[in-house]
């Protein structure tokens, strides 16, 4: 078993993605996260929840996030690195998502402040009025300390996958730009110096239709708090982004895009953070193996270290190969975002391609993140369900991977739904074919196209096993295709 | 979709297993848990791992537990109830794992002292000197608050899978009783009254057929303490037992049962505890189910309860069935093993049969428990990760079910072993069919039939994927043949 | 020495303060706090601040205080023993405050929601419109579990000393109720029933002239929420009260008395609540030197136990000569308080020499209160800096004593503007007197009289040294007095 | 009032204590304190008590103590900045205790690492073995991040204070070298890689005349651990230093000096611990005051900020002169052992001088720092007990000087007890009059001399107000002295 690719996440992309770009500085990078990041991480995740300081000591409101002395510095080192100013420099979003796939080897709390800066930059640049993006861009493609942080707030309380009902927060006219009015119930990275923000404008129609995006600055023009934190949320992992309830009153905001083109923004931005999140889950599994065969390596038992046992020796190869097929689909996401991240309405074939695989990534990477996270634990045995050794927190994390963006029910359905408007699945037929026919894809293809014959509450009653089994099948195609790929380049 | 009878871990059980004895005592105790257990238990969580006094202000070492004020409370309400002494008042195990099943459903934290406590019970009135059992018996078996507890401290540093390299206590002889010095790493319920202890006596040979049981009381006859303790540990979870590193320096033991005899008590206890565990599982499933259904029922989303959505409808239906079946196997090694718990060897095949049945028990079990813990932070979407709302909570401790007393890798494992040694499995179908023939398992049985002539790595190497089959079979058989009878009984 | 009735503070009461008529109901109370309240306070003092839940699951608002499960156990237990309805069905505060002074022995957090809820109880009943006052009395009056609690809440986010300048909530008519909106920054039992509150009608005159005492219930007459928490406070100690910040926002609100009354009854429920400190800080520094004294028994050096050594044995003597006059003094504020606590403007000399009395009780108390606990610190050693022990847990909540209800530098130059504008030293030197002259209080009177010839500046400047020597007077003073007519009645 | 130079320790030491040779080095050292020492040192002390990793996840036994990320950056500021090598190459100990107290005004915790690591380096400088010497003393010189730390491990189970019956642990000759089995209750600097113990060598005499000093490595020759850690106290405060419980099990020593001088060297290094605490806890008072001013500036109330208020005004104007005499003897304190340190016995009438002195400072900077910080906590009022303000820490921390290194009671006593055999006040009269008498302290030396002649136990018994006033006309003596002279110089 050839585990050496697996402890280096810079050395197993390199591997899997081929010649990236930016080699030299994810080796730095990663070299920063082993010398120093790896022990901040574990302070941050021990001291739990950030904390917010809501007024200094003379009564005036501040909301300061606080957290551990060395966060910031961790925070920094991967702006600096330019998860953020490179996908506007080089133009393309593949270094960006490289950086986020080593930063979540090592604290997937981190890839979301990265993550949702990246999702409020992009809208930002292609949407905002000239005057606005002159204003806020340069702020969060700074590559020093003064760096801005963005966010991306849709959820209120009654929940984040029906927008339409769930977004109360409202937006007036003001001048040249809008005020807005409501709760954020989910609120990541709550303190960023920038957000994007779902709100409906006054009169707009109900539903998605009338939802319109808005930038919103933490401080307003005259220097005062724009939002306020009403508290931060105890979330078992991801201690590294705080995650908080933000309220907006009469908050300075900027409209992004048409009023009618809103949801299709929110959903653009959505389906970053879903890449990016895919990334994360896959680093995060790769990460669970490579702890998982240290331990192995040094526990005997039966008089040789347990990796040597022959089940567990299985359990690691099918490990890796499952590892190879989610790192290949999640890459497979992550190529296409960077072929239509720039587009704007109305959309190419390209971009529902993208969408459907985005969901089936989202889906099928944080999943394969939990198990392998669970695994993980199980390999070290008594030692895995102790706080002491850090086994346990990998499940703490793999779980929010799979729930936030959108479960995978979630994922399914909006899968689901693309194919039915798009015909996406044979979108992705094509896409994958490339010429040769790959008799498994086509007769699931032929599945599908059967399923979407059936009454709509049977055909999302019983979609899940097909979902299931089309993310997994697109996940072992594109696997081949990168392992063919990889051995006539090499 | 019924879901009544998901709600009351009694009603389940009644409804799966048919008449109990003690069935009132069920509910009243349920009914407890309910009105003040389920708070309790609650705070025991949140306050983390207990704490140990172990020095008193005069510098005496004292070693006590210290939990919240309530604690004591909740733990002394099953043994009341009789978790430990109808065992042996009724002379049947089934109504003490019932009372183990409805507490479970509410802490599984608990329900680890009150298998201890049994597994403590079982060997010492089997196999303890008359004097022995005199002695320390009927503390165990008191019905009032001044119940002792018991307690099973096999595991030492080097792990407790492989027992026979890793059991480093020693024992000598000294006079009527024994002298035992060494460290047990996983102590669970640290601070009992009683413990069982395996150790090695001096001169024995190396392995396990070296090893012996002993009883090994917290006070020494001088009233001093015979065993202190090193720490406790930071689970994640079933904080309601405390987990200890306990010392032993030349601490009062008692021998149970012969020297040679040692191995086999070792096993005995810990087939007690895998049973308690699968048990635990089943109605930790069951809580997630009834969890996750109460919070479905009151989240909209698209103008209807998402547990009316047609995909999470499937899935409630699913996990039900999977539940009973889970239910089934679990209910079945309880049944076996009250029929077996008073053998000594030479064991019959019934044994046998009942090691196969709660390997697989507690294999299967867990990792349902495991996947519907998973799955019910799913629904609950957001507010899953939140430590605020507890859903979390049950995947944590659906992971310790999963590990302690055994791995998955282990169960598989060992019922690899009795499998090979005595053809469980063939025990395992007459035990089924019962006159009729299901096809399903003798095609099964063939299958492993022909896998025990395979090369012993490679046996071991490919045994998963047909071990899981082997478990998933019987559960769903178990399941059918209680349905069949259910239908024909009411 | 005679330590005996230091160990129990209903002894200790009956000792100082004579025949009291609730004795039994105070030992039953006091047997309660040994058997079960001791582990509850430290439970509740371990698990740190209590958190609120502001939203259940479903999303809606609720604002629910969350303890460890057997704190509502503990707080019901003086409810019930009458710490509030006693003072109303007796006609007598004594009772209240005999009982206020066995619980701070135990836990000086309770003591505050039972505190307040007696300062809303009284205004209430003086001065509610009678509508108000049959449909809230009652409930603050219940003797059983189903008690409201109260809640005085002044102070916002600009301090507490200067409300005239610091209140600012409005409150506007609306139909026979009042609306009120701000934001109260420390209010004592957050999520209590109901609160008097200090706000300024629209249209008042600024300054503290201009602010009225408003009756506040938790939910408004439609059931809703009337008032949330923002969050709650992370006190160094009394955790047994949640202090928090309330949003007053349109809550509905009822005017106590008339509307130029309202400083005056603010200053009302800021006297009982003094005095109730005062009963808690001298209850305090009994434990402290109850406690002191069984570690300096237990702990042995030079071949004797600490509580041997001359010198320790000295501060012991000290202390316990100290304790009683800190205790005649808190005791003559409750006296005096019993006396004039149903006047209404305007006052009477014999109200004006209470408030005299209990800005010098409030802060001869409370220092005592923690020199005392400091010492008892020291008298442990080493192990009076380790939180395993509890010694420590005193000092933090004596300094909580010394600053809420007003500072030291609060209660003195209170304390003299009694003086300077009623001339209370002279009422007090009468009251003490009776007959017989002191020289020690003449002099002091003198020096008095001298010092408020002084410019206003200077006199403010110089007042702690003769303020502190007033109190230290007065306190021996009384003490001397008790002490002869305790002669002379035993 | 001129509250600049409170505000920066550096600038205050150059003021009261003159130049002093290291002083850019101070200015730099704060100005690392400033930038991002100050936010490190909350993060420790939030954090909790640091905690020990007993095992790694292979089961080797480690003993490693862990801390928040950044601490060891804390830590080694100071170690590289001077404050152990600094005393060896300058051959003076004034550096060092300058480096303290700049260090005590930001984190009195990291205080105790340097002053521990002082009081073993200078004891084996100057008594160890040259071998032994030669092996160790360049380790705790190092400049860079390789130092090695220091410790001093006296106190057991029984108690610091008599430290001749208290002392269990023996020490039996192994070749060149000891071994040592005991257990020490409260080991400061749990972990450090070389510690000074006292032990009574198998054979010795009981009593204090029995004990002996050796210096103790964390590993032995052949590399494993030499001591274990029992566990770290839960302290509440001067968490950046671990104190533990220390298990030596034949422990590898070196003897210090000879075996009958023991009792002396444990004296020798207690006193420098005392000079140490002594300027810590006038550090300490500086910030408190610093942190008063710097609140009750921005505090408002009756329309000015609440520090030009004529009372407050007035305490900070007395707290700033007390501040000014506790300086004044902690550094004499601190100059009189740059003298006597070197010394060996017999000892000098200098050394004795210092001696008194040293308890005189130990007990009076204590006691100042504890009323400080608690003034300073009531000057902040309601915010003064919010765990987030963090005014409440230095009165936590201010407790722990108080009580380690010998309470007030024990510094008082053995204040006694050199006045007793060495005539130490007169030496002390003489050495402040430098020839010109001072009235007060005359009368003060006959009154200490009257009191000599009391009978024992009554001379122990009414010492304390004697004491006190002792230690007050010093501070004031040397406080004036020193004003003259810095009026003369300046």
């Amino acid at each position: 078993m050839r585990l050496d690719s697996i402890r280096s996440p810079s050395h197993f992309l390199r591997q899997r993605a081929g010649p990236i770009s930016c080699e030299s500085v994810l080796k730095d990078y990663e070299g920063w996260w082993e010398r120093e990041g790896r022990a901040i991480s574990a302070t941050v995740d021990r001291a739990g929840t950030p904390w917010v300081r809501m007024f200094d000591a003379a009564g005036r409101r501040v909301d300061e996030i606080l957290y551990p002395a060395d966060y910031r510095r961790m925070l920094l080192e991967g702006y600096r690195a330019g998860v953020i100013w490179r996908a506007f420099k080089e133009n393309s979003l593949l270094p960006s998502l490289s950086l986020l796939y080593v930063t979540s080897f090592y604290d997937c709390g981190v890839t979301c402040p990265y993550g949702v800066s990246l999702s409020t930059a992009v809208p930002l640049s292609k949407c905002g009025a000239p005057a606005v993006r002159e204003r806020f861009l340069p702020k969060l493609l700074r590559e020093d300390e003064e760096v801005w942080q963005g966010a991306t707030w849709m959820t209120e309380i009654k929940g984040g996958s029906d927008l339409g009902a769930g977004v109360e927060t409202t937006a007036v006219p003001d001048g040249g730009a809008w005020r807005l009015t409501g709760d954020k119930y989910f609120s990541s990275n709550a303190g960023a110096e920038l957000a994007v923000v779902a709100a409906r404008p006054k009169g707009a129609p109900p539903g998605v239709r009338g939802l319109a995006l808005f930038l919103v600055p933490r401080r307003r023009e005259n220097g005062e708090l724009n939002y306020t934190i009403r508290r931060l949320k105890d979330k078992i992992a991801t201690r590294s982004v705080p995650t908080g309830e933000v309220e907006l009153r009469a908050s300075e905001g900027y409209l992004l895009g048409g009023p009618e083109e809103g949801i299709y923004l929110i959903l653009e931005v959505l389906n970053i953070s879903r890449v990016a999140n895919s990334f994360g889950s896959v680093a995060l599994a790769q990460r669970a193996i490579a702890d998982a065969a240290q331990y192995a390596e040094t526990r005997v038992a039966f008089g040789r270290p347990v990796i040597e046992h022959p089940m567990l020796q299985r359990q690691f190869e099918e490990r890796i190969e499952n590892l190879r097929a989610a790192f290949a689909l999640a890459w497979e996401a992550g190529f296409l975002l960077n072929e239509v991240w720039r587009e704007r309405r109305p959309y190419s074939d390209r971009y529902h391609l993208f969408r459907l695989v985005a969901h089936l990534a989202k889906y099928w990477t944080a999943e394969f993140a939990v198990q392998t996270a669970k695994w993980c634990m199980e390999v070290h045995g008594g030692v895995g369900v102790l706080e002491e050794f850090g086994a346990e927190r990998l499940l703490r994390e793999a779980m929010i991977l799979a729930i936030w963006e959108g479960t995978a029910h979630r994922q399914l359905l909006d899968a689901l739904e693309v194919i039915e408007r798009k015909q996406a699945h044979r979108l992705l037929l094509r896409h994958l074919e490339s010429g040769e026919p790959i008799p498994e894809l086509r007769e699931l293809a032929a599945a599908i196209d059967a399923h979407l014959k059936l009454p709509p509450e049977q055909r999302e009653r019983e979609w899940e096993p097909l979902g299931a089994r089309l993310a997994s099948s697109v996940a072992g195609a594109l696997s081949l295709r990168e392992q063919a790929s990889s051995k006539s380049t090499r």
